[in-house]
C-alpha cells in the first residue's frame, strides 16, 4: 500500500516537532500520527534499529510526548487527584510512571509524571489529549491550578552507550542519576531537563527541550557527542519494547481497560492517603476480579507481520480473546506479544490458537513476561 | 518525501473505520490520522476529485468524525452547559453547527450537534478528545449524564447529484429534509441517521452508520445507487472547503482561539438564558475586541503548493500573522487561502506579503469570504 507523504503534509493540521528538519535531513522513512503531530517512525530498517539499540545507542525524536504542566498553589492536590499512585512519595527531582484514571477505572492515559517543585508538574503524554481532561475535572475542582501545554520535547537517547555520551554531553553527574530521576541543565544556552527514563528497558535518557527553536541546534549537539558511539537515529522499536513487557497506550489497552486487566496494579497505591478519580471503581474491580487480562504469548511457527488488527484468539474452537501487539523477535528467534484474553484461558501454559491473516491458524502459548529477563545474560548479535 | 504505510499500519494503535476495507478496494492513494483513525486522504488527483464534486457526486469516509454521545435525565443542561449556541432552539431531529468552549473561551472543538431526543445528543468531531473534556466537566458538574463513543461512523455525500441518490437510496422523504435536519433511516436492515450537512458548501448528506460490522454493505448499497450518477470515492477536497469559508480545526484555528477572531461569532447566541462554560470570558472579549484575526486573503502569482508549515506574513516589513490555509482555486484560476493577522492588517483591501518556500514573497490582499458566493453563478469545468 503506498503512501504519498506529500498528501499527509499538504494542510497545517498536523503539527512538526522541533527536530523535525533534522529527522528529515537524516532520512526518516516514514511518520505516524501522535498527540497531533507528526512522529519518525523509522529511518532504516527496523531489525537493524533494534539491533543497534541494544548493541550501541540511539537518538529517537518524542517530542510527540506532549506535556500538560500544572502549576499553582495546588498543583499537588489536583495532580495527585489525577491518579492512584501516592504523589507524596515523588520528591522535587523525581519522576513516576503513573495511569491517569477516570471514574470508572478506565485508563485515559500512562504517561511518566516529572515533579519539577512541589507545586510544579509535567505528564509526559502517551497519544490522548489529557490537557482536556486536566482542564475539565479541574472547572469545578475548587482548587487553584493552571493547566498548559509547555514548549517542552523530548528526545530519548537510548542503548548501553548511551550513558557514555550523556556523560559526554552532561559531565560526571550523570553517573549518579538514578532510575526515574532528573535535572535540570543547559547546553550552549539551550534549557533542558534531563531524565533517566526510556520506552526500551535499555540504559537510556530522555532529554527534554524546553525551547522549541533550538531543536535542530540540540539534535546536532546529541549526533557530536555521540559519534565516538556510532550514534544513529532510529524510530520506536516495538522489538524491544515487547521483550520488555513495556505496553503500548491505544493499541495493547485504553480507556475501556483497567490497571488489573494490564498487569499495572502496581501503579495503584492502596494506602494512599486521599481521594482520587476513579479509586471506589478501582477497588470494587479488586474485590471482584477481572473477567479478562493481558497476557504474555509466544506464537509458534515461522516470522509473522503483525497489523492494525487486533487478530482473533481462540481456545478449544470458541473466541476467547484478541492479539493487541505481536513481533517477531530476533534475539529470541521466536513470535512474541500480548493478547487480551478472557480470564480462563490467561493462566502461565493456557493453549491458544491465533488466527494469523494469510497464514491460517498457530498455536499460541500464554507466557510469562518480560520475555527477555534484563537480568540474564542474552546472546547479541 | 515517500512514505511506506506498511510501518504505520504496522501496530494496533490507530484505529481502522469501518469502511477501511472498503477505502483499500476502491484504490485509497494514502491515509492521515484524525481522532486516533486511519482516514483516507485522496483516491485519483485531488484537482480531479474536486471537479467531480462540484459537478456530480462524491463518497467519502467521515468514521474518523467520532461521536461523544450525550444521555440521561440531565443530558439537555449538560449539552447546553458546553457551548454559547442555546440548544433550546435545537429541535429533536435537527442538528447545530457549535464550538465547544473552555474557561477562556478557546475552541476546543467544533462539532456538528445533532439531537435524536430531549435527552439525546451526538457531537459529530473534529479532532480532538472532546470525550475527555465532557467526562472530566461531568465529574463535578452535579447532572446525571451518561457520556461515551457510541458506535458510529459517518460518510459524506456530497455534490450537485447527492440528492438524486439521497432519493434513490431513502425515497421521497429526503426532497423535505431540511438544512441541518436529519431523520432515522434503515437499509437492508442497516441502522442510519441521514443529516443535510457536509464539509464542502454543495448539496449534500451525511449518513451516520450505526452498527460499525455493516460498514461493507453501506458503502456498496451507496455505490451502486450513485452509478448512474457516476458517484466516485474521494477524500477531503482542501479546495472546495477554502472556496467556501469552512474552517479546518487544528489548521485554521484550535484551543488558543476563539470565535470573535475566527469570524465564528455567529456560534454565540448572547441571549442565551443559561451559562456556560467560557461565557464570562467570550463577553470580556468581545467587549475588549481581537487583538488579531482571521481573514481570506488571496496570493498573487503562479499556482502555489501550500505544506505544513504556516508561511509568515509581513506588512511593510514586519511579521502581522501566519497564513493557515492556502490552496491554489482552479476554477478561480487563483491562490486563495486564509491567514491569521493582527488586528491593524485585517481590513478587507489590506496589502500583505506572504514568504512562500522556496518560491519567494508573493503580493497578498485581505478579502472578503467565502470567495465562491453559493448564490451566483460560477463556470464550472
Amino acid at each position: 500500500m503506498p503512501f504519498d507523504m506529500n498528501l499527509v503534509q499538504r494542510g497545517a493540521r498536523l503539527r512538526r516537532s522541533p527536530f523535525f528538519d533534522a529527522t528529515q535531513r537524516y532520512g526518516a522513512r516514514g511518520y505516524t500520527v501522535y498527540n497531533h503531530m507528526l512522529f519518525p517512525i523509522a529511518f532504516g530498517d527496523l531489525e537493524e534499529e533494534y539491533w543497534h539499540l541494544v548493541n550501541h545507542v540511539t537518538l529517537w525524536d518524542v517530542a510527540v510526548e506532549r506535556q500538560v504542566e500544572i502549576t499553582g498553589p495546588d498543583a499537588f492536590a489536583f495532580t495527585n487527584l489525577l491518579t492512584p499512585r501516592e504523589l507524596a512519595h515523588c520528591a522535587v527531582g523525581q519522576g513516576k510512571y503513573v495511569v491517569i484514571t477516570d471514574e470508572s477505572g478506565g485508563i485515559i492515559n500512562d504517561p511518566v509524571l516529572l515533579r519539577l517543585g512541589h507545586n510544579h508538574f509535567w505528564l509526559a503524554l502517551a497519544d490522548s489529549d489529557v490537557l482536556l481532561w486536566a482542564k475539565g475535572v479541574a472547572l469545578n475542582a475548587g482548587l487553584r491550578v493552571e493547566i498548559r501545554e509547555p514548549d517542552v520535547s523530548p528526545l530519548q537517547l537510548q542503548g548501553p552507550k548511551a550513558k557514555d555520551v550523556a556523560i559526554a554531553l552532561f559531565g560526571e553527574r550523570v553517573r549518579a542519576l538514578r532510575y526515574y530521576h532528573f535535572f535540570e541543565a543547559s547546553l550552549d544556552g539551550i534549557p533542558l531537563v534531563v531524565t533517566r527514563t526510556g520506552w526500551t528497558a535499555e540504559i537510556g535518557y530522555e532529554i527534554y527541550l524546553r525551547d522549541g527553536s533550538r531543536g535542530d541546534d540540540l539534535w546536532e549537539r546529541i549526533m557530536a557527542a555521540g559519534r565516538a558511539h556510532q550514534i544513529r537515529p532510529t524510530g520506536p522499536s516495538d522489538i524491544r519494547r515487547i521483550e520488555a513487557g513495556i505496553l503500548n497506550w491505544g493499541a495493547d489497552f485504553n480507556l475501556e481497560n483497567n490497571v488489573y486487566e494490564v498487569g499495572l496494579e502496581r501503579l495503584v497505591d492502596d494506602a494512599k492517603r486521599t481521594p482520587y478519580i476513579g479509586r471506589e471503581a478501582l477497588a470494587r474491580i479488586k474485590a471482584a476480579g477481572v473477567a479478562r487480562k493481558l497476557v504474555g504469548i509466544e506464537i509458534a511457527g515461522p516470522r509473522i507481520e503483525f497489523n492494525a488488527v487486533k487478530w482473533p484468539v481462540d481456545a478449544a474452537g470458541e473466541t476467547v480473546g484478541r492479539v493487541t501487539s505481536a513481533i517477531w523477535s530476533p534475539r529470541l528467534d521466536r513470535n512474541i506479544g500480548y493478547a487480551m484474553v478472557s480470564i480462563a484461558h490467561a493462566a502461565l501454559g493456557a493453549a491458544l490458537r491465533v488466527d494469523v491473516p494469510g497464514a491460517g491458524a498457530r498455536a499460541a502459548t500464554v507466557v510469562p513476561m518480560p520475555f527477555v529477563d534484563p537480568s540474564k545474560e542474552i546472546p547479541k548479535q
